[in-house]
């Protein structure tokens, strides 16, 4: 998928400061993180206005407890059968009672990654088992987060593009709100032919969330450009950036409306997900190796060793 | 830590094969393997005489119900809020009794890392309070486990010297079986100092296991040399190897006794977890960096870059 430069400076431009910081999920999930760090996500969302902050179920009550002190608008999201999601169903759904229970807002939970390949290498009888199971999977953690916004992580980087459309058409099915594409720990990040794909399936009835190498202010326009291009998709019930950057994002497009420098013309094999082939299961390497054999941009591949 | 040939000869002679596959627990905790892959993890472990199986907690009943088809002494290892460890102790304890109640023999839990960090730089009240929750967060999930084996994961590549021991007394304090270096998904695997720190602490009252880039005969021996020593401690109740290159293991061992071939003499350093710095909290970073700058083995250091 290529990408040009005439593509994203409408969005630059329609876009206001308070309108992306609405769009960002702040997120801490790495294990090593003490306490002081969590109130200071916490603080940092609060000062830029960003739609809520993205922890671990451990930091469930610290947060509540501190927002009863410090009140704001910024939602607490917090991560369930994080990062691998192969947790089983009645443990996710006690999780998600758990945080519920303890103050979140919004639920992000992790598809049985596993389950959902499944679907597409049996048939008949192990297929459907396998469809039901992932059905259950979700639908049983949003039965047990009690109206809370319920986004589900694919993990994109492990499955094939038809696994993809089906795992978003039974979220759909199950009740979700969102899908989410990677965890962030996965084997991919976040590319735009996924968050394409991915909208293209679920269309203006569920959100779309981008996370996983969200990095800089290009890689998040990237991520609009494909997953939420008109302005009606730009609110943050029907989009989400999952990032850390998030302050690094919203203070680029301050000036990034003046100039074009944070723009990088790069080879569109750079934001595909074929570039990407190191840890990933053999079927899936072999899927991406093929697709790359038939590419359309394939002049570029000789550039491909960066 | 620098390991000989002749420190790890008499280990290799003294070893039989059915020995070493008794301690081996037959592990995959990859998200994405489908069902059949798991049964034939349980079908090679029953072969080769392993101690266990090691799976995610969405597995344990379709093992269990495999079991009863193909009944053998190999036990079913479940991980507990893995691989990150950052589940409430609630959510933790929930999963561990799920899996207990699904025939889970063995629970492999994750400490709350971010927890024992916190241990040793707060001070005071906050120290106190962050020392009983991890040794909660340990208790709870022993209680629910019923007396199964409870392992707890330390993930000793965030951790520095006096945290590991820390975790160790906790670990020891709160009645678990095992403790455990790492889980495979975190910043580096199982390194012998790290081992043999824990056997000191834990003496022959706990059991220690390694997991993490165990995937060769020299790795296993080597983990041998550091936390098994004596023969007293090369049991299944007080060393276990956590590895999916078992089965390598275990036939490598039939030809080791005749030649070495299998040994490697290397450089100290790559063993020793200095020498891996990358993903590591900058305070642990900067830990091992000081600790080189003393090393007794300094004069290996130009042979670093590899």
């Amino acid at each position: 998928m290529r990408i040009k430069k005439t593509d994203l400076l409408p969005i630059v431009n329609d876009l206001k400061e308070e309108e992306l910081a609405g769009l960002i999920d702040h997120t801490k999930l790495k294990p090593h993180e003490p306490k002081t760090k969590m109130l200071a996500l916490y603080d940092e969302a609060v000062r830029h206005n960003f739609a809520s902050v993205c922890v671990n179920s451990c930091w469930a009550k610290t947060i509540k407890n501190y927002r009863k002190l410090n009140p704001s608008n910024v939602k607490l999201c917090c991560v369930v059968g994080f990062p691998l999601g192969q947790m089983s169903t009645e443990a996710k759904a006690f999780e998600a009672s758990y945080v519920r229970k303890h103050g979140a807002d919004e639920v992000d939970m992790v598809i049985n990654i596993g389950k959902v390949r499944e679907i597409s290498s049996f048939s008949g009888r192990e297929r459907g088992l396998a469809r039901n199971y992932v059905l259950k999977d979700v639908r049983e953690v949003v039965k047990a987060s009690e109206n809370a916004i319920v986004k589900v992580i694919l993990e994109t980087g492990y499955l094939l593009d038809e696994e993809i459309v089906e795992a978003c058409k039974i979220c759909e099915e199950a009740g979700a709100d969102f899908v989410k594409t990677s965890t962030g720990f996965g084997p991919m990040g976040a590319y735009p032919h996924h968050l394409k794909l991915m909208r293209g399936v679920v269309g203006d009835r569920l959100g779309v969330k981008v996370a996983g190498g969200i990095r800089n202010f290009l890689d998040a326009i990237r991520s609009l450009y494909a997953a939420a291009n008109t302005k009606e998709l730009r609110t943050p019930s029907k989009f989400r950036i999952g990032t850390s950057a998030g302050i690094n994002i919203v203070n680029t497009l301050g000036w990034a409306k003046y100039t074009d420098v944070w723009f990088v013309e790069e080879i569109p094999c750079k934001i595909c997900p074929s570039n990407y082939t190191s840890k990933l299961p053999i079927k899936i390497r072999n899927h991406y190796i093929k697709k790359c054999r038939t590419c359309a941009e394939k002049e570029y591949r000789k550039f491909r060793d960066f």
